[in-house]
């Protein structure tokens, strides 16, 4: 089972949807839903999974799970210009988990949620049959949409735009920074802040020229690849403005290793934008150009190498 | 780990979210939760799990998987008298599994919200490492509050209501009913039909005379006694009242089968019901009143047997 081509087919049967239910303002497809549900402003929603030896390492702290567990669908909510409102955890443990163990996941759910700034207001816990088998915790979240410029999708990027990513790329599962957290699988991603404030911050500057936006999960050319696909446009990045993380690491290999959770953006060009974000300090970063065409090349020197699908598949 | 002990901790702990966060208008303990979203009607906010040998054999058919994934959540929005708006499906399977039934799941899940009258508006796929592992099918659901009465809540039976039941209840795990569809562990937890309609029209001709209500999941002694609890009463039920699915197997052994998905709601003793809802032909039945006290009785003949923990855990 591969999670694209089930993606695909889901998209395709999905188009439907908007036309025979009225409240889908936005189905499957883009970073989260956008619905319809009293008279007034649209909501965004969003679902997604953690799963144990997939997304985290056994070794993981709790506390460091539960955070993302709740920052991952965060994420979305930033990548669509959104602000986070209310979580529900899902949970399936292995038979026989422990009591207490069982008790802290769930402090630390509720403890990330606050810090991360959304309640979770409910949920639902259950377990295996069997012992011995992964931990599952999905997180869904509603939100708010940015009351002026309403919801950043993927596909308004337009030939011409300046293409830009927040913070640096590549190198997520690097080791922790510093030695006493330390543990197989540490890293970035375990830590990242989700761009909120920094996509709120954007959508209040540029309004109407804050075309297209995603959150760089799978890795910076698959993703770029999908705003093109969504938008019908091609996305040309330049391998020498794209800020890494862990520059010895090399280009090529940053942008292929996914889990950035950073924003990754398209502007009219005529905006103007700052080298870092006013109050979180957050780097903001003109990587490349939309063209014509389809799909995602990535420019070093006189040559130009095709990175659509140089990624993370959550497989 | 023990469902009701962990549940119990977690209320316990999110007591203070509804003080931290003033959208959070009812947070963990009932049916859903309800979030202010945006100025105006609040929304109900729930998520349910399916995980394989724990509520679905291995031998259900993917239709009837992806139907009760979406029906016991919808169940939970018709216990507030509330009405679906948009669902989100998160999946979990087995390494290796096979894309054409991974496809087939994912239609599967679509034409029974669409069948269920909730559009599911995307969602997250992922696989496990090992093969061999339980389904997990995760349904969040986002729906409105009925108009006029608001959420109906657990906490609000009264002494001196009367307490119903739709429908009948128990022998939810016998045979399907036609023998082309049998297969192990088939049944009415299976094909329930949520009382959506029946909650709407109970809060439209009750409006302010429904008290309390929840559904019955885990059976009609241990979900009443959850009611007692919130409401801070104690219920007391019939034996000979109830209405059940299957006589010759006898009341006591009834309640405590689990998965229901009836309605179990207390009236002010002024109200008048019919013995059917009008449209859907449900039934609806006395069975019992709410006392000042605390958990729920059955009174056999001339006895009284607590039933406060008679159901299933779904453990």
């Amino acid at each position: 089972m591969h999670e694209n081509a089930l993606l695909a087919h889901i998209f395709t049967r999905s188009q439907s949807l908007v036309e025979s239910f009225p409240q889908v303002l936005l189905g499957p497809g883009d970073d989260c839903a956008v619905i319809e549900v009293n008279d007034g402003s649209p909501i965004l929603f969003k679902v997604d999974q953690l799963i144990e030896h997939r997304h985290f390492t056994s070794e993981t702290p709790l506390s460091l799970i539960a955070r993302k567990a709740i920052a991952r669908p965060l994420s979305d909510i930033a990548a669509m210009a959104g602000s986070p409102v209310a979580a529900l955890a899902a949970c399936t443990l292995p038979k026989d988990f422990p009591q207490a163990r069982a008790d802290a996941l769930f402090d630390a759910v509720n403890a990330a949620g606050i810090a991360l700034g959304v309640p979770v207001v409910g949920g639902d816990i259950a377990s295996f049959r069997d012992t011995n088998t992964a931990i599952v915790l999905s997180i869904s979240l509603i939100g708010r949409v940015h009351p002026r410029r309403g919801p950043v999708r993927r596909s308004s990027a337009c030939v011409g735009d300046h293409v830009y990513v927040t913070g640096s790329v590549g190198d997520t599962f690097a080791a922790a920074p510093t030695p006493q957290d330390a543990f197989p699988g540490g890293g970035k991603h375990l830590r990242f802040t989700p761009r909120l404030q920094e996509a709120t911050w954007l959508a209040d500057s540029l309004d109407g020229q804050l075309h297209a936006m995603m959150d760089i999960s799978d890795g910076l050319g698959v993703d770029a690849a999908r705003i093109a696909l969504a938008s019908g446009i091609r996305i040309e990045l330049d391998a020498s403005a794209i800020p890494l993380t862990t520059p010895t690491r090399g280009v090529e290999q940053s942008i292929a290793d996914g889990e950035d959770y950073e924003l990754l953006f398209t502007v009219d060009p005529s905006a103007v934008l700052p080298q870092r974000v006013p109050g979180s300090g957050t780097m903001l970063t003109r990587v490349g150009v939309v063209t014509a065409g389809s799909g995602c090349g990535l420019r070093i020197g006189p040559q130009t190498i095709d990175i659509s699908t140089r990624g993370w598949e959550h497989a």
